[in-house]
Formats: structure tokens, sequence, C-alpha cells
């Protein structure tokens, strides 16, 4: 009965699997490769991407009437992510977790 | 030339002062003197607020393209926990650090 | 080279599994229950893991230096997280949760 | 009864002010300038500064029975920050608020 639904879990987990992969490559590989990788637009995406996903979770954690609304946030911001970690070497992860979230935000919409 | 504007400084302040009073004020005043106070849509409402306080705080420091969006969905929380806060005893400080920070996001959509 | 080891990676999701599942918890669970489960006392220390957690898991992604101490902080609450959540009904995903976190972080002590 | 102390709560304004100029220095200042403001080992410490006064601040405002462990691991991470921006340019502020955060959890340990 209090429980979070399954469905909604597995959001939570993709949300903390972007977090967690934005967030690593930003601060190892965008930060050691530098040039494009640290080029501020790109870098503030990242670690937009990487607020937005925690929020994202947090708010799904407390059932909050609010969870539709992030979710449209979360999508939002992680497709640009996504699109703009594609034009950078060594970005796949980034690219996949981004996506793999935005898919499972966007079913909560 | 780096710098982050006068009135985005303001808002991120008014944005981490209710973070600030909203936490403080759930995890004391709200955790001791339960009733109304701990009722779960009430004090989900009061940490949904402290966590999109947060983020916009987070995302304009970032001079996020995305600022808008946040402090938009910031302005909405706000506003109904600022709502939410005035039926209850003790709630004053909430109510006001609520106020101030929905209308300083709103000047920033 | 730029990677985070193996070790450090399942450490970082051990944080955020204790992350999810004690805020979950602690915003469903504890806040519908209620009684012992939001004793001020009982519920600071689910909020206090949830956020040692995540720094936790923040710094090791940073592939931080202060990994070692942040993770020491870590084992500490958590260990007494699990303890207190034992006494209390339904709060064995939690006691679970908080000990393997408990045993990863140590390990990177 | 319910209130955090006047020490602490100024404790917990200058935790967020150094989360505040740090974070947005990183992203802005930092990130725009490049070179030495973005070696790997300068912007990490930059980013676990922010998140260590995070931590803080949210423990205090749990009134939590951890707040002194994590006063005192803000206090370690603060100085090493503080010194480490002083070899830089344009970093004055951050040195400022590093030095007046750890002083002010030093007071809490």
């Amino acid at each position: 009965m209090h429980q979070l639904s399954q469905e909604m879990k597995s959001c939570i987990e993709e949300c903390l699997r972007c977090y967690q992969v934005c967030l690593g490559t930003a601060m190892t590989h965008c930060i050691e490769v530098g040039g494009k990788h640290t080029e501020p637009q790109h870098f503030r995406l990242m670690m937009d991407c990487v607020a937005v996903c925690q929020l994202a979770a947090e708010l799904m954690s407390h059932k909050s009437q609010f969870h539709r609304q992030t979710c449209a946030l979360c999508v939002e911001i992680c497709e640009v992510c996504a699109h703009d970690c594609e034009a950078l070497m060594g970005m796949e992860e980034c690219v996949a977790a981004c996506r793999s979230c935005a898919e499972a935000c966007r079913a909560m919409v």
C-alpha cells in the first residue's frame, strides 16, 4: 500500500543511472580530455543533466504530486544532453544513459 | 564578463533561503510537533519544495540554458507549499520564504 | 585511463541504492505509518543516511582525493541507521541496504 | 524549543554561501577561463567543496547527531580548496568564502 509502483522504481533507477554516468563522465573523461569536452555550453549541459536527474529521482521517491512536471523537465534536458554528447568522442555511455532516462521519464509524464 | 547578473544572484539567494527555511522547519518544527505537520501530503510538499529550490539555485549557478523552465517549476511548487503551510500553526517563516522565492523565480521566467 | 575502477563503480551503486531505499522508505512507509517511524531521532537518521550516501556517491564520481574520509562518514551513519531501523516494523529493506552500503564503503576507506 | 541555535543558523548560512560562490565560480569563471582553472585536480576540489558544504548545511538543518563529523569534513575540504584557489587568478571570492565557512564549521566541531 505504501510502496511505489514498479514502473516508478524503474524510472528512479534510470534517473540515478543517468546521474551516475553523466557525473562520472564529466568529472573524469571530460575534465581530463578537455577541449570541446570542457566548452562551457557542453559541460554545463552535462551538469544540468546530473542535477535534474537527481531531482526527478528525489521527487519520485517522495511520491510527489509534482513528479509529472519534474519528469517532463528531465526528458527535455536529457534529450538535449544526449544530442550534444553524440558530437563528441567517447560519450557513448552518456548518450545511451540520457536516452534511456528520457524514455523512462516520458512514460511517467 | 563571466559573472552572473545581480538579479540572478539575488534569485539564487532567495532559493537557498527557501531551501534552508523549509528544510529546517520540516526537520525540526514539523517532525517534533507531528499531527497535521507530518501528514504525508504536507510533509512531502515541504520536501519537494526543498529539492526544487536547490535545483533552481544549482541551474542558475551553472548559467544554465534551462533556468527558465526550472524557475517556472520552482514557482509552481513554492506557491502550493506556501498555501499549504498557511493552514498550519507556526509556519509563518516558511510561508514568507516560499512567497519570496516564488516572486524572485517568476521574474526569471 | 580516465575511468573509475570497477570496485569504485560498485561502491557508487551501493550508495545510490541505499539513497533510493532509505529516501523512498522514509517518504512512503515511515511518513504513512507514523508513530515510532516519524519520531525525530529515527526520521532524522534516515534523512542523514540519504544525504551522506548521495555525498559519497558524488565524491567517488569526482575521483575525489577525499573519497576515503567521505566513505568513512558514510560507514558510520549507515551502521547507526541500520541498527535503528532493525527495531521497527517493515524496515528490512533499509537495514539490508544500509549494511550493504556500509560494507562497500568500508572497503574504500 | 524546536529551533536551531543562532550559531548553527549562521554556520548553515556560511555553508550555503560557500556552496553558491564555489559552484558559481566553477561553472562560470573556471569553465570559461580554462587552463589551470579546469585542471582536473583543481576543478574536482571546487566541486568537492560545493558538495560537502551542501551536506553540512543539510545535516545541520536536520539537527543531526552527526553534524560534528560532517562539519569536520567540511573544514578539511574547504581549507584545501582555499589554499588551491589562492594560486589562481580571480578566485579571491572563493578563497574568502572557503575560509569563512571553514571557520564557522570549526566552531561546531
